[in-house]
């Protein structure tokens, strides 16, 4: 994304791209089946829970005026209007927690003003929302958003990690609390008696940990050994509302023997009742609210407004990393305009409002990536099978799996598909045929592996639609009428929910597997080589990625201090702004070029930015480095839990001189690690650790594990 | 072992034969140092807390007579006598369930007659003892334990998931009766209120789940990632005693905020009380019971002789299985006739007697195996890298670590040192460095990765000394006198433990691993085939392992069943013996003999049975197949959690033909397994299941991972 700020240009721009492609988002969503549904449901949960649990911290806040009702309303609204004219649809909305802490802050003060108080309470936030309104059509008309550009991965991840502290601290808060009386409650009550608190309290430990648990578990499940296909694809995919089901369950199990109020459950009003309707007109009070009270409106909505612009944009690029290798264009300024939009029309209805949400946000990319992954998979292994029964030799196999790969393509107006992915399917199969002795011959799956293969040839592609994330919305709006449903839902699983997605969002994250390096026993570090892992780990010395580590956690330390300072504390986007400056000013200077490009890669060092065309900016800002797929990839799979490699192929091909065997065919992935790497590679193992190239390369069994050895006895 | 029933022939073999290695037993247990700790506490936990558990049991049952300080303090008696004078020091001895329900029955029926009463019964039982072992000494006079090598693995494998059924009965029944209000007490007592015993229960299931997932964390310690290897090391070795600590002293952190009785803990008498020590002059009454009820004592006598004579058996010969290639005899019957003794000893002493016990014999045997692995890889480690700091050749380095392997092989006078460990050393570390290109060049870390390669040749070894017996037992006789330390652990950290030692002895077991492959998804198969696996699983068909699975499933739920008949449920062992003819008359004639060969081998089977020397004894009954080695070694890695292997060396070996690289230098374990599988094999992939033995061999990264494209460029 070039960094224009010539008025409306990015607006204008982003339309023009969405717009070439708005069909398609529908008609793939479509063609995906009720498959769609795993990632909807994935993301209605992860969407859905939070927004609950923020209502009722907004009810016991506001004494009851604004409650889980209205947070709910707000997401499912803002996220179908969002899924239907808005520019990224992989950008989740949703009421976050710091809007729930401006809101607080907004209710204690005007609830103590004669001229105002909690009658008047929101007619002030519509006026409050229409102001942060007015600042946000500024910032994107003004193309405030191309200086997302500017922000690398040491932000994004920063700031993925430090929602993911937040939603922990959230679970521990409340498992303590369930050993509490409650604020507001009548502390006379059965229920509160110390020996019932207690019984609470363990009672939520159990439950949490429970949930916790086997949610973890059960995303992992299509990596399981035991039950079909079937029912494995079937538990990764909904084993995390199906768990919230059945720990919901559980909880109801010693119902007999316990009071009405153990184990803790989610407290709502009931939407059917009048009175939950009654904040809903009002903008009939706007006008009465005093002058000087509209007026002093702008000093919170600037604060809402830099916030915002920043959780949204920063949501949406966390959902379009790179590594994601997305071919549709974003959208930031378009974006950003339309949150103005559902910020003015949340205020006038009386509803907070809703924006980008992070950890939500990449886990619906993550988790249409799997989608994406399934659908390909299913086709390519169907028309190799259906090759092979034909006596078909490997080439005409591959020939076939490209022309099945072909018609998957997206096609697209404003770019021309990207052959990376099917490069690499070519290049494997024949390298793999000729390591077999005949090219010609015909293939059965004896040799060819056909499921295996595919997964492991397989580019990290995402479905990128717009049904989903309608579907999700759908859903969340659907949960207000389910209201009484809900209710059921013991508070202390929605902590065990809380850790859990703290728990997903970190796979993948490359800060949080830098901070596990610096851990990993110095003789153990080969293990990470082992697996799937980012270019940095072979090409920047143990060293300088301990430094980059520890200066970036002791960052991450001091903006979690911050979220602790009332008020101001929901102003830490500030500090991850602030980033921005000292990556490109600071870090420069006291680090190698090539090692931060590693770590962080910038676009703004690698070249001077290009002018913005359509045709090539998919490209451009989304395909630089040949290997990330491959990081994506493991990040993918590991957070979904299937086929993880013990030995990725990168080690080998970055680090071999190609063998008698496969001289004449060497990749272009190979030769292209070759080229880049290969230098520092040496370099590193030949001062930093020997060890850490060495192993798994320099076992006998890798001689008798050769595929060739096979066909003779097999 | 042979079928001899000339009488006293077995007792004075099994005293010659452990007569030859006697110092041996001690000057190896002293030379391995403090390492000797790790294998001791292990087992000390294993065999302390069922034995105090089981004492709980017996106090309530028996109105206080006996308590856990009568249980604890045979069990260190017996283990202590066993120790330094029995026959097998690998044998745990401890007092077990089924002496507490045989206890619990005399209990019952002594204290109803006039004439006998609670105050006789222990000089009743004093008569049952000493009838019981008179039928010992019989049986061990006459050699009836040479019918334990009729004992084959169907037998004794389901023998052991039995007992692992039991624990975890145990278990579950404890947990839940946190929920309730113990027999025997107070129920107005405050902590028995409704609100108090649920709280207990909920506390009781944090604890007892915190231990089991703990502890089986921690005996995973040595694949961990992270921590020094120190560390790693140390909590593998004693994690389990250390979370036992460690959840005791959670157990007291809400203790301000609930009464004195929450979490339940163990309730013991205070040893040093004087009313602990009535019952130990029991001798003196023993003249006073009447001559009918000597006489009758006969008849409980009878079942506990069976019981013991058959536990005893099957403990011994679990704790000396095959694949851990001991290399010191057997001793059956000596150790049965010393049983007799021992029953005597605590009979005239008015405790409970102890005798072998299931699952901390083979614990015991695993945990030394491991210590013995761990000895001899820090001896060949420190080996070649002193010859590689010299510069010296592969075959040099070889040869060095050759003659430290020898130098660490215990000196037997009855038999010579068995070679094949060495062998296979020599056979791969060649074949490596063959593959290498230059067999002569000086070799460096970078090539030969010692810890590595080392971890993979090592052979099993156990070591075999008596001393971990010995400090177990006095430790047991330790928990005596730190009873009041020991009321502070929470029973339910004791139900997690008895879950821990139920799942601890899963591993290995080969039933219970086919059980496993019953419920693998058949396109998951491949995975077993890539980790370590018995022979069965690439010769038998499916389908026969499905059948003989089932088979030996209902025979197990059967016996499972009868423990739950009153009383007579004890004699469940019988049902266990019922196999032995089972085995040999009626699932020969269903199975194929090369099936049950690999499925269940019997000695009997293969040869008539073998004069019986003393100087080829070892041999005969322990080295039997090539691969057994390789299965236990498994076992062994998967219970202790180190250096699992992705793909089996030997999957590889039995299907390979030699390529060209290594066609000159076949190792003669590879040859043998081609001559003995392959057509089998064949056969399996022919028409079983294609995939079975296809994956994980067809992979083209296998070609990119040979160790001589490292060479050229690392």
């Amino acid at each position: 994304m070039e960094e224009t700020f010539v008025p409306f240009r990015g607006i204008k721009n982003d339309l023009r791209g969405r717009w070439l492609c708005y069909k398609q988002d529908w008609t793939g969503g479509f063609r995906a089946g009720f498959r769609i549904l795993a990632p909807t449901t994935y993301i209605f949960f992860a969407s859905a829970i939070p927004v609950i649990s923020f209502g009722e911290q907004l009810e016991r806040n506001t004494d009851g005026v604004l409650t889980a009702v209205q947070t709910l309303a707000s997401t499912a609204l803002c996220g179908i209007i969002h899924s239907l004219i808005g520019g990224q649809p992989l950008l989740i909305l949703g009421v976050a927690e710091p809007t729930v802490i401006m809101y607080t802050f907004m209710f204690n003060f005007a609830k103590d003003r004669p001229d105002l108080g909690s009658k008047l309470f929101l007619a002030w936030t519509g006026w409050v929302c229409v102001w942060t309104a007015l600042l946000l059509f500024l910032l994107a008309i003004l193309g405030a958003c191309s200086i997302i550009n500017r922000f690398t991965r040491i932000a994004g991840e920063l700031f993925g990690l430090l929602i993911a502290m937040l939603f922990m601290q959230e679970a521990i808060k409340g498992l303590v609390d369930e050993f509490h009386i409650p604020e507001r409650e009548n502390p006379n009550l059965l229920e509160f008696q110390p020996s019932w608190r207690f019984a609470n309290g363990m009672f939520a430990l159990v439950l949490s940990f429970g949930l916790l648990l086997t949610a973890l578990r059960s995303r992992k499940a299509r990596s399981w050994r035991y039950g079909s296909g079937w029912l494995r694809g079937f538990i990764a995919d909904y084993g995390v509302p199906l768990m919230v089901l059945i720990w919901t369950g559980i909880s109801y199990a010693p119902a007999e023997s316990i009071p009405k109020g153990i184990p803790r459950r989610l407290f709502s009003p009931n939407p059917w009742s009048p009175g939950a309707y009654e904040n809903w007109t009002v903008i009939k009070d706007m006008l009465n609210v005093p002058v000087l009270y509209i007026l002093g409106a702008f000093i919170p909505a600037t604060m809402i407004a830099v916030l915002y612009y920043f959780d949204h944009s920063v949501a949406s690029q966390l959902a379009q990393q790179k590594e994601f290798n997305l071919r549709k264009p974003p959208s930031f300024h378009y974006d950003l305009l339309l949150l103005g939009f559902l910020t003015i029309l949340c205020g006038l209805i009386g509803i907070p409002p809703s924006n980008g949400v992070i950890p939500q946000s990449p886990m619906h990319t993550k988790s249409l990536a799997t989608l994406k992954h399934q659908l390909l998979r299913n086709r390519l292994v169907t028309t190799a099978r259906n090759c092979m029964r034909k006596n078909t030799s490997l080439p005409q196999v591959y020939g076939s799996m490209q022309e099945a790969y072909q018609q998957m393509q997206t096609p697209l107006i404003y770019q021309a598909p990207s052959a990376q992915g099917l490069k690499d399917l070519k290049e494997s199969t024949i390298q793999m045929a000729t390591s077999m002795g005949n090219i010609n011959a015909p293939v059965d799956e004896t040799v060819f592996d056909v499921e295996k293969e595919i997964d492991d040839l397989l580019p990290v592609e995402v479905k990128e639609q717009r049904l989903s994330n309608l579907l999700q919305a759908l859903l969340v709006g659907g949960c207000v009428a389910a209201m009484p449903l809900l209710k059921k839902i013991p508070t202390s699983v929605l902590w065990g929910y809380f850790a859990f997605m703290a728990i997903e969002s970190l796979p993948g994250n490359q800060f949080w597997e830098r901070i596990l390096l610096l851990f990993t026993a110095p003789s153990r570090r080969y293990k990470v080589l082992e697996e799937y892992h980012a270019t940095f780990v072979e090409t920047v010395p143990f060293k300088t990625i301990a430094m980059f580590t520890i200066f970036q956690t002791a960052y991450l330390l001091v903006c979690f201090g911050i979220t602790w300072v009332p008020i101001a504390g929901v102003l830490f986007p500030l500090m991850i702004m602030l980033l921005v400056p000292v990556r490109q000013y600071i870090l420069a200077k006291f680090f190698k070029g090539a090692h931060l490009q590693d770590l962080d890669a910038a676009d703004y060092e690698e070249a001077p930015a290009l002018p913005f065309h359509l045709a090539t900016e998919g490209e451009i800002t989304r395909t630089s480095f040949p290997d990330d797929g491959e990081i994506l990839d493991g990040m993918i799979t590991r957070s979904r839990g299937e086929m993880r490699r013990t030995c990725s192929p990168k080690v080998v091909s970055s680090t071999s001189t190609p063998s008698r065997d496969i001289a004449d065919i060497q990749s272009p992935r190979v030769s292209v690690s070759d080229k880049v790497y290969s230098p520092r590679i040496s370099e590193l193992r030949g001062d930093q650790s020997p060890r850490l190239g060495g192993r798994g390369l320099s076992s006998p069994r890798a001689v008798e594990m050769r595929p060739s050895n096979l066909g003779k006895t097999g």
